[in-house]
């Protein structure tokens, strides 16, 4: 090395980089192909595909060698993050948790062009599922493929779930499962019971269309008639990668009136004060800090989505006109007590949500900072 | 291969993929010393450490490469922008932005002890310069520090930073340069105009002493009196991996009024309500999405920090309570308005917000799907 010396020519060094960067490559698609049979191995012998023992050792082995060589340990440990979810992507993909004689069923999906409709349209297809796409544009319609089907799913926007849903539950036959997607969970149960003399579950997949990877995602479900099909629509979902958490749809109804009427409300009053005060946005943008950007990144994105969805997930949850009632409340005191300078106040304000929060701060620190820095990167080579 | 037939037993090919990774990392390691000639170079050279033009072709490149190899292209880009950024770091903390023949000054820091104290601290440091660090626990009282000193920043507490440059103000040198670090700009620059005759310049710095790099991040700067030394200041914070925005304390503040009072608040009014609302934390984590997670992150976070901040920033805004009382009327709305179960009028709600935000939103879309991504792929093995 002559490093400290001359150093060798910029284009010279360079094209060193290129030629490691192109190693680099090469070895990390042997490594794909390595996780191929990883994958037809686990298939084979009914493992699944997520090991978090072994995930957490590869880690720190990992951090113990580039220790070692002196490499930074923060990249590090995203690099084989980011290698070991593309890995149970690949696994994923080639149906590592599918059984070799899974019996393939007739799946039909009620709504199947819509963005959630294709998501689940996907997720039965790539379980070797047949999948029948219902949708105001296809031939086939709801009443005959519930009537074909061994799943029926409905997929609708949440003002037309009801109609649907009593629809097409008379025609579900007994031995079968009538399940919707709908993000509120206590209405739709009770139609589909009341509709079908099947199997009935409600799920709530907490994500959208456009997610990049169902890997780690999370639908809640709710068992409401037949626990055969409750556990069969489980291990679909885990099958590919997603997370189920199982709940009751009152349950359900409650934590969704902070988990998403809360949220999506303070992101709405947000991007309604930034277009009420008029400041035009590049103004602000040239001033950004990444926790700003993160803000209007969560803003922007919200007002990215349809008006029609989210209203009636605000609308239709029982507990939204408390939430927003104390929402009004806690603007105007803090409102109050900044407008009054009193920084007593201030500060016993922030001890009461502190208090709230507890330790999680500490995680939420950590998780933070991690995502800023990633805005960080983005933004400038952007 | 034999993925298709038999595959090799999983102990077999997992200690296989061991040592795929540990050529991996060997690689990574024979790169980074190929970086340490680059900032070499760049420092014999007179060259900038970040080229984007050449990191645009690394990654056009790498993603060709990975697209022929069958590699995941979102991983691939992540994977190299890590090692993009790892290089950056190396590069700075070679100095390799710095001048070989740059003469080192002296840099006073008065409250050098604190968070954003450390961080200039070690910012003048890193690029050679004596630094005197001052602060309540010193033996070194600030006066002195500042007659000694060709630099003199005040990094103090904001209810603190009036009568620290009053009292420092005096003893800086007619040839020396002022410089602080506050939050707001009106007030602490009129303060060093008013207290020295040597030159002034505001700062400030748009992150946390808690920042895991500085390559990246943002400093405002506003220039009050002598070119020379707000020149020379800029130099060194870019040296430092910094994006310095240069801009009039009185655009700062009325810009701060929406990228910090506006976002703080609502960040309080949101932990606030949570808090009366008197859900459980863990209660609602079971359900989390991704998005939810990242809104009580930035809430969290900001919690995790000091009112002794935070209250200054929006108390001592002279637009602030124009921003709470917008924010208060539009929570009033929206919630009639979601009360009501009006969905026309939150259609047309939405629409407003959506024309301010215009181009914004789908760049928003991209970016905070990345992100979500890494909660996603962080918080499952976490």
């Amino acid at each position: 090395m002559s490093s400290e010396s001359s150093p060798r020519p910029l284009p010279l060094l360079r094209a060193m980089i290129d030629a490691l960067d192109r190693e680099l490559l090469q070895i990390m698609a042997r490594r794909m192909s390595l996780v191929a049979e990883v994958a037809a191995y686990k298939r084979a012998h009914g493992l699944h595909i997520r090991d978090v023992t072994r995930e957490r050792e590869v880690l720190a082995d990992r951090a113990r060698h580039a220790e070692a060589l002196g490499l930074p340990p923060g990249e590090i440990e995203s690099i084989f993050r980011l290698l070991l979810r593309a890995s149970r992507d690949q696994q994923a993909a080639l149906r590592a948790e599918v059984a070799p004689d899974v019996a393939p069923l007739t799946v039909a999906i009620v709504g199947g062009s819509g963005g959630m409709g294709r998501v689940m349209a996907r997720v039965f297809g790539d379980l070797g599922h047949r999948v029948l796409v219902v949708d105001l544009n296809t031939e086939l319609r709801a009443e005959e493929a519930a009537s074909l089907a061994d799943v029926t799913i409905v997929s609708v926007p949440i003002d037309a779930t009801d109609a649907v849903i009593r629809a097409v539950g008379p025609h579900v036959r007994e031995d079968a499962l009538l399940a919707d997607v709908t993000s509120i969970k206590e209405a739709p149960v009770s139609a589909m019971l009341a509709s079908t003399r099947g199997s009935v579950v409600g799920t709530h997949p907490m994500f959208g269309p456009s997610v990049h990877t169902l890997q780690g995602q999370r639908v809640v479900l709710c068992r409401a008639r037949g626990d055969a099909w409750a556990e069969w629509l489980t291990q679909a979902f885990v099958a590919r990668g997603l997370v189920v958490t199982e709940t009751t749809p009152a349950a359900h109804d409650r934590a969704m009136s902070v988990v998403q009427v809360l949220t999506h409300f303070q992101t709405q009053v947000l991007g309604l004060t930034l277009a009420r005060l008029g400041t035009p946005l590049p103004e602000t943008l040239r001033f950004t800090s990444p926790a700003y950007l993160l803000e209007l990144y969560v803003a922007a994105r919200h007002f990215a989505q349809s008006p029609g969805l989210y209203g009636p997930i605000e609308m239709r949850n029982p507990r939204s006109a408390d939430v927003t009632a104390a929402f009004e409340q806690a603007a105007a005191e803090l409102s109050e007590i900044v407008t009054s300078g009193d920084q007593a106040r201030f500060g016993a304000m922030f001890e009461e949500v502190r208090a709230f929060f507890g330790g999680f701060t500490a995680e939420a620190l950590e998780q933070s900072s991690f995502l800023i820095d990633r805005i960080v990167e983005r933004t400038e080579t952007a």
